[in-house]
């Protein structure tokens, strides 16, 4: 019998602000732990359609969204990352996420999907745009015009709503989220406590 | 010019799953740092209201509550503290935020507030239960009969009144939060955060 690694899958959508310091600093605070990453892109937009939001709760409570960007600022000031607030808020996401599930079959996914949250909220950038998509996919080694053209496939399609459908049947309702064995914790705040889960430093 | 003392202004509502363990550890953590607490009960069933909301999300979104009560659990066990499910669920805090209110005023505002959160999640009491309070109050040293007669008074209720005025124009949206000069942080997991940015480490 083998223990298996230690993982944490990471829930995120591209449009998800949190997202964004939980993307630039999961590898670092789970390699210090022993702990693997499964990155999980999916998106949060047919969730909150379950409940009757057609937007972000950022945007549908006002005093929440103004808290929200003041606390991206602080977090960010904090970890030395840059940020920029992004117009439109939230972004699309899908076609990030359908790129991202293709770069894990090719191995550039992860570096994708930092580099893209990089030039969102760092950099301001549409990530729905395709002169975006093309500069990251670039700059991660891939080559932009077969990769838009896979992600746009009925397969990477179906594969994406799968992910959602998971994401659902967890019952994940925001991102980022972690889930650590069949504990979740939702929140860039508790991503240093899942992975802690993971590695086997458990309250509980 | 002196320096005034570093303060942080600590909102709850006692109905407030996560202001307990705040309750329960923000002395200690502020302690540690010179940070002095004011304690700031008001209600968030008004300001819910003004989103539309008659219950706690935690009601309205089913797998944002389960997810709270599984989280609440992992966190009590890690600080140590008791926890049970209040039932029902969100109890009804405005007279015990009103007590309260009675209790700054007399000296044992604080160590009631610690109690009725133990005995609301620890010991899972209906706080609007008349036994409870009477209990508690003389658990803390309080006279339980005029300090609910006091706690009716026209003034006391005016003052609760106007403490959920004053979480409105912060743009309090949930609770606990942690005002340190004029910055808002939101959730337990952002007191220490809060606490922090009073005691003059701050990112920005």
């Amino acid at each position: 019998m083998t223990t298996p690694a230690a993982t944490v899958d990471f829930w995120f959508d591209f449009a998800s602000t949190y997202s964004y310091p939980a993307a630039m600093t999961i590898e670092t605070e789970a390699a210090r732990r022993g702990v693997a990453v499964n990155w999980r892109p999916f998106l949060l937009g047919p969730i909150f359609a379950d409940l009757g939001w057609q937007s972000s709760p950022f945007n549908l409570q006002p005093a929440k969204g103004r808290y929200m960007w003041r606390d991206m600022e602080r977090i960010c000031a904090g970890l030395d990352l840059g940020f920029r607030r992004p117009d439109p808020f939230p972004q699309h996401s899908v076609r990030a996420a359908r790129i991202a599930l293709v770069g894990h079959g090719e191995g550039w996914g992860p570096a994708f999907c930092r580099a893209l949250f990089h030039a969102e909220f760092a950099g301001g950038a549409d990530i729905a745009n395709e002169t975006t998509l093309h500069a990251v996919l670039r700059g991660v080694g891939a080559d932009p015009g077969p990769v838009l053209a896979q992600s746009g496939e009925p397969a990477v399609k179906e594969a994406l709503r799968a992910e959602v459908e998971e994401a659902r049947r967890l019952g994940i309702f925001g991102a980022p989220t972690f889930l650590a064995g069949a504990e979740l914790f939702w929140g860039f705040d508790r991503m240093e406590a899942a992975l802690d889960w993971a590695a086997g430093r458990r309250p509980l």
